[in-house]
């Protein structure tokens, strides 16, 4: 178990050791610790070895000049740079909010860009202001579109944040794959086989082999096969592919830069970097607040307390598991497995950093 | 098989025989044909004695005052006084359509309405402005969350439009259910059962019968169980569910009111009528429409040219079937299935309008 502090401080140092800002640094460190609290540990301190990968082979630049290149009153486009997602993105959701304080919404695309981290933390950014928030990013190809076996879509996630009353406000935060890519990892360390509807193998079959992907298999969009609706989560990722990738000038579909610098993108990019797409709109845009989070807040009640299938397990409303392990860690520190934490000093010995 | 001429004649007529305007009746009938011409049979004139049905039971206001009643420059929130979706959905999306002309994007609730047709129709309205449209609808409740077995959401769908370049607009059109609830009743019809993870019994169990809906189960979320992320497809429901219902101040959740007229809303309720949700963005907002649809002709010719799993059958970009029946039933008019037949003329006869 790590104090939040001492391990925002330590991710600070890192980014600042290649050469980012202070202020980036600090934003970039935010947006991580963000998922670590909020227990997406996936995404949060474990990646920032891969960060510095990227950084190492060339393809981040820690000192972008990120810039708005198109607008309207409400839609504007931002180049990157190649800069960390983590700072383009709040960046642009704060061109967002803006649009949306005068104009009632406000929506943004983002090309020439890198890992954004969890969406929820963007989409968030709108909460704040008493507004709905919209956080969507193509990602490395790791996905088969339906009655394909090859990798042309990322895991690409949605996600929407709206404030509600006296409950934490309602978070989807979520990929458009069955499965994340880091279940399979953990199935394979426990050696163990993987559920059927998560996975193709490198022929385009069907497999329970949680190193399919490894060797070359894909992951099946949310649906997993045609009878189940295989084709809505291709169809969704497609979505979340065209507004972050195509409407940004950013690449999309298999041409999609890699997160691990080992492999290289793919020959013939038609874009910058990777995409994303935030918005945001005034809840008084369509309502009074007031009456909208006492409406939601009658929503989540009503959810919370439907027929149980086990008694023993309630409906999980989005976003309430993730706020209340914030609470917990921001209290009692988060938690590192060990192969993270060795990670992570290996990397503060690289770079010339204190120990974690 | 019928002219859509002949069948967009008839059904113009009943809905005047109902009381609806010249213009309210011709909007009906273009949006109830469009799914009959996109291959949609289920939304189209199939559903026209339903409608009928809704204003006997006094559930329908045919002569509606669809208004405005609160706005920013790109918001807006549209009472549809109890009217036809089909009517109050493309009154919003022109609202929708004018506020991303002045400012680069515009989005409208609506709140006090009824089903809405297909949701492809009205998203496709921005697409012939060059613009990208969305469109969202909440339903009478059949669908369980995660961990439930309650009927707490509609099969909830979400339609996102895209122009492209040489190829028809790209549509993802789709319910957040595992399977719709017709394909239930084409198996009862054949006297088959249906896949697993399609629905629960009204135990909360899984099970293969085609009839468990109508002995009280529930549908499942997108997704089908837990291990397969049935709460992603809960999470999108409930995305659809509150931009429709709750930002509105329509009906959300168990309250929605059902189509069908011999079910009787539940008490209680807390807002007026079913609830969409309805946008449009500039696609120039953006980038230039010409490097967009460039994008997009590139993007649809990389996925049409996937590695296939089954040499027969390439991958589907969303909306192309559905452009390709349009363009056959135009031409070879629409196929109506018998009992379809049957029903409308019953209908015909009882509110004296020419047989079919």
């Amino acid at each position: 178990m790590i104090a939040e502090q001492r391990l925002r401080d330590f991710t600070v140092k890192v980014f600042k050791a290649i050469g980012c800002s202070d202020t980036d640094a600090d934003l970039a460190a935010d947006v991580l610790l963000a998922a670590d609290l909020r227990g997406i540990d996936s995404h949060g301190v474990a990646r920032l070895s891969g960060y510095v990968r990227l950084w190492e082979s060339g393809r981040l630049n820690p000192k972008p000049r990120v810039r708005v290149v198109h607008e309207t009153p409400t839609t504007a486009t931002v180049d990157g740079d190649g800069g960390l997602g983590l700072v383009t993105a709040p960046f642009a959701m704060d061109i967002a909010i803006e649009k949306a304080r005068q104009f009632g919404s406000g929506w943004v695309a983002i090309r020439n860009s890198n890992h954004f981290g969890i969406a929820g933390y963007h989409a968030l950014k709108a909460v704040a202001q008493e507004m709905i928030g919209y956080a969507l990013t193509n990602a490395s190809p790791l996905v088969a579109p339906t009655f394909s076996s090859e990798r042309l879509l990322g895991t690409n996630p949605i996600c929407y944040a709206f404030p509600a009353g006296s409950y934490p406000p309602v978070v989807v935060d979520m990929a458009t794959s069955a499965a994340a890519n880091g279940k399979l990892e953990i199935a394979e360390r426990a050696g163990k086989r993987i559920p059927d509807g998560w996975v193709l193998d490198v022929e385009g079959q069907p497999t329970t082999d949680a190193t399919a992907v490894k060797k070359g298999g894909a992951l099946l969009p949310l649906g997993s096969d045609r009878n189940h609706g295989s084709h809505k989560g291709f169809g969704l990722s497609a979505i979340v592919d065209i507004l972050s990738g195509v409407l940004s000038g950013a690449n999309y579909g298999p041409w999609v830069p890699p997160f691990v610098a080992y492999l290289q993108p793919v020959a013939g990019q038609p874009g910058q970097g990777i995409g994303h797409f935030v918005g945001a709109m005034r809840v008084d845009g369509f309502r009074p607040v007031a009456d909208f989070k006492a409406n939601m807040d009658q929503w989540i009640t009503r959810f919370k307390h439907a027929k149980r299938v086990d008694e023993r397990q309630s409906v999980i409303i989005p976003g309430e598991p993730e706020y209340e392990a914030a609470l917990d860690r921001q209290k009692n520190g988060i938690p590192l497995v060990e192969a993270v934490q060795e990670d992570l000093n290996k990397l503060a010995s690289k770079l010339g950093v204190d120990l974690l």
